[in-house]
């Protein structure tokens, strides 16, 4: 049985042929057909589909059964429907994973997203504390002097560096005072304000990195004319004894991102001495310092010396990307430049938004989402390692004694090809090799990045079910 | 009578000397006699005075007149006083004029900011309407899907695209669509994407620009190695006739910042038709365009041509700069270019407050907001022509159809030392002067540009005064 239909939404003339053939029924058929029209590319992206009637009368079946298949797929995220526009082949002919993908031009779909949600570095956007959240910024606000809402501080609203000060000191071991915080959009415009982008910056390189890192940090610091020298890893983390000229080194100390691991005491120590023999500065990104399960804390590096040590950290893991802040604990000596960089006012950070988190921290609201975050994240975690035992037991887990991710081990060869299954699964993950810094000597070897946390509460169980369905055998 | 004390805060020993003579009592002797000490600086800011008791006793006089001295010029602004650390002198050793200023590497220190406030630039800071933002930013987050909290789309949340489009066709002619409106962080943000910053950006110079401007916008333009062509302005506004090879031209067609008239309609045909002659395109700064008193609106230049004009625009005059959310109106070609150079997730602007904005646009919030503003502006500026027209009719006052601020025109020679007097009576102004571009070949003359809009309501009249004082004479 075939049919054809002209492709009128895309301006294109095209014949489709659909066999409707196979085990079940003829909706199961036709949803196979369908989906498999989409998977090969001979149903773009964009193409409008044909109403229910037409479809059902050209091929002879109910017009119910083509609803459901049309339903069915939607569901799946092949096709969209839209009120007014009908159903249309959905806009995702790239891959969703990241491993392969080039910096998008157009903004990805977010309000679709993947079907199955494993993508590292985001917290469960379903978990904000709305409430306590608005109550916090309804009560700043009334509470404010009105010069709060005039020209910023580029340094960030007092009461917040107040507020993060006390916490950063109690939750993380971070030594400093208000004066030597300043707020910023997030890491990535802290090392913006750090290394300037085109004319030169408070800090120059080269800049030691961890051989695996986010290349979304390489760019920027490429851009920006900074040379980064990757330090290798081993299970003690990153070879910090290999720094030499290198004028500062950027570090994830608390837990390798994304490989998993503490840096090591004496690997701690030692830095901090390079740093002090060379007049050098760490740069210490405490991304998701405040999700940890097995083991004891691992404070801030900062704590060693406050003066060789540059300490950021956001809201962006522990509360949510969408608030756009963060903040640099500063060495005494660097505090002026940086706010010379940053400029006159704030230009940037929501000031309204820094009153809120700073009564988000002294009420007391942080340390309760922290601490139901941190009861959920490692559940989702055990369920992980639960799962990988039984369906998957070939595979290692890595990392998983703190963070929001863990690193899957894969057979050597197999990253790539298990990327591209759990794309076409709709499963939205990492492969180690997306992180390499493209001048690292060895590789850490053939591995998936699990991020465990983006996914909903709800959608988490069909997410590694997906996962565990795509894993190379042993 | 004279007195000496050790400045034991400095750890600098130095004499003073007072003294007590002149009319009215030993309060006032004494309150003039200190005020003018710091004056002439030989009170250095910082410095601690020395306890009522002892002044009180080494002068002979009462302790209450003491105090009564001490608070009175704190009230000035001369003195600080501060629990547990006594009175200072404050730290205002700089004149508060920006027209002398060099970028500060510190932050000025906001709390206490100067006694009277005419700054342009700045709407009035108690005014923000607290309880109705709160509420809608309460009711956008109850309404917003889970994936608001998860990494933002860098063109801003849809929600406030569409609201954007309907407010800016409706109130200043705009002519777009959702998906051609980008969020950014103010109009800086905005310059800083279309131009780049070091890398190329998504337009280059030589970009023409009017004679008087912000210093600020110059120097980030030149930061990005772009050239700026200064336009000579006339009772016409620029001379975009002189408009030869530049790519681009930044304009305030509406109300031309500073001098203040907007641009004569056929010079408002005349760029549009030189753009598309030339293959460039124009960016208007529609900075305060929905501040207008006495003229009819004067729509965005974009509605004449969306493919030709980048039309740019924020809360920053209308609600508060504290927000930190602007939008860039874009014809079609700009917009991925300009999405690629922003990033592949939002990392700017607040997504949470980009949900407040869109629902206090949706709900008539907005409309209601800047109609009340309007009122309290257009009763300031007609407060401060009023003032002029008594206390100082030698001075003509400008650009006053419209915006936040005026220009009161000085005879030659005087702008100088008009901010110096100012400066020393607390009254925070700028000057002409600063707005100049460093090439411009004729100068507006001598000028002060005041700000109406910044100082609270009730300290307005004051500050009316204390400018009226340091008027030149006619």
């Amino acid at each position: 049985m075939t049919q054809s239909w002209v492709n009128s939404a895309q301006r294109i003339g095209a014949d489709l042929h659909l066999e409707l053939s196979g085990p079940g029924g003829r909706r199961a058929a036709l949803t196979r057909a369908l989906r498999e029209a989409v998977r090969s590319g001979r149903l773009a992206p964009g193409t409008r589909l044909p109403p229910y009637r037409s479809l059902a009368a050209d091929l002879g079946v109910a017009r119910n059964t083509v609803a459901d298949a049309y339903a069915e797929l939607v569901a799946e995220g092949w096709l969209t429907a839209r009120q007014g526009s009908g159903t249309q082949v959905a806009d995702r002919a790239e891959p969703l994973c990241r491993a392969e993908r080039t910096p998008a031009k157009t903004p990805p779909p977010r309000a679709r997203g993947p079907r199955h949600d494993l993508r590292q570095g985001t917290p469960d956007a379903s978990a904000f504390p709305r409430a306590a959240w608005s109550a916090c910024y309804r009560r700043a606000l009334g509470a404010a002097p009105n010069e709060a809402f005039g020209p910023g501080d580029p340094a960030g609203r007092r009461e917040l560096r107040e507020a993060l000060t006390g916490y950063l000191a109690r939750a993380r071991g971070v030594r400093t005072e208000p004066d030597r915080i300043v707020v910023c959009s997030g890491f990535a415009h802290a090392l913006r304000l750090l290394f300037g982008q085109g004319a030169g910056g408070v800090l120059r390189g080269p800049l030691g990195v961890e051989a695996y890192g986010l290349e979304f940090h390489r760019g920027l610091l490429a851009t920006a004319g900074v040379r980064t020298v990757p330090l290798p890893l081993d299970e003690d983390g990153a070879r910090v004894d290999l720094l030499e000229r290198e004028r500062a080194v950027l570090l994830t100390p608390a837990h390798q991102f994304p490989t998993g691991g503490p840096l090591h005491p004496e690997r701690r120590a030692g830095v901090i001495d390079w740093a002090r023999a060379r007049g050098a500065v760490v740069l210490e990104d405490d991304y998701d310092g405040e999700f940890r399960y097995d083991r004891r804390p691992v404070g801030a590096l900062q704590g060693l010396d406050p003066e060789r040590v540059i300490h950021l950290g956001s809201v962006s893991k522990s509360l949510s990307p969408a608030l756009r802040l963060g903040w640099m604990v500063l060495p005494e000596r660097y505090v002026e430049p940086v706010l010379a960089a940053k400029g006159e006012r704030e230009a940037w950070a929501s000031v309204l938004d820094q009153l809120a988190l700073a009564e988000f921290i002294v009420s007391g609201a942080y340390d309760r989402h922290v601490r139901r975050m941190r009861q959920r994240y490692r559940r989702r975690r055990d369920r992980l390692v639960a799962a990988l035992a039984v369906h998957a037991p070939q595979v290692a887990v890595t990392g998983i004694a703190a963070g929001l991710h863990a690193v899957l081990r894969l057979p050597p060869g197999t990253e790539r090809s298990t990327l591209k299954a759990a794309a076409w699964q709709g499963v939205a993950l990492d492969g180690l090799a997306a992180f390499r810094h493209p001048e690292a000597e060895a590789t850490a070897g053939d591995g998936l990045v699990v991020g465990y946390a983006a996914a909903a509460e709800h959608a988490y169980g069909a997410a590694l079910e997906a996962l565990c369905g795509v894993l190379p055998p042993g």
